[in-house]
């Protein structure tokens, strides 16, 4: 990956153009580079782009734990960045990775996308690829346990 | 388009689903359909998520208007809704859309995402389309006034 900063004075630069929100925060879109599928929608503050950018992996800020979330750190399943992209109010970012294992949602689903609106219900889509409780070693997920990915 | 609601009763079910943010939002990842781009992240209230379905026809809640914008009410630069997907945590949506005019962004380019990161530099790498002062008849454009769009 080409997107770590040379030296702590440019770091700040390019950090530096981002709007964080009033949490400290920017909404990030995670998109399979490959098939373009986006995979999740997550939350990054300063500290999470930075080690985003050194790592050459996705790191986002869970906003349930209120930590560093170093996607795959449980799972595996940890996001290779190949590219990261900055919006015109530079207030959203987009990752573009390769998502290893292929799943990226902590159901065991490649995306976390996986219902479709049709005719006014939300279909699921999309098949588990691998039962969460061999995921995570454990037979309970809680949906909104995000960080667990 | 096959989203609509046919009636209010499971109108109100699909959109009771969501997770609202304390602003009442949630983020909306746009997506051309064809090519994978990820074009623009907005936002969205009930009321443009249910505009949205009716028309089949992206509608965002501009928060800097504080008003619903009909992308494209200014520009033409529509954006016809092929699907409308929902997260995990039912706190993002996905559109997969047909960019009217290949211009999403206000700058006149194709996707709002056309800055790179670079060896710590933000890189812009795409081409503006058309003149902006073209496409809204105005010399002046705030690169914050996204609902112009």
């Amino acid at each position: 990956m080409s997107s770590q900063a040379p030296d702590s004075a440019s770091s700040a630069d390019w950090e530096g153009l981002l709007h964080w929100n009033e949490q400290g925060l920017v909404p990030v879109v995670t998109q399979d580079a490959s098939s373009g599928r986006v995979l999740t929608v997550a939350w990054m503050n300063r500290e999470a782009l930075r080690e985003t950018a050194r790592r050459g992996e996705a790191v986002y800020w869970s906003r349930s734990r209120s930590r560093l979330w170093h996607k795959g750190e449980e799972s595996g399943h940890v996001q290779k960045v190949l590219e990261l992209r900055l919006d015109c109010d530079a207030d959203a970012v987009v990752l573009r990775v390769e998502q290893k294992g292929g799943i990226a949602c902590h159901t065991g689903r490649e995306s976390c996308f996986y219902r479709r609106l049709e005719d006014g219900r939300w279909v699921e889509t999309d098949p588990v690829l691998k039962d969460p409780a061999l995921i995570y070693g454990s037979g309970s997920v809680d949906p909104h346990s995000g960080p667990k990915n």
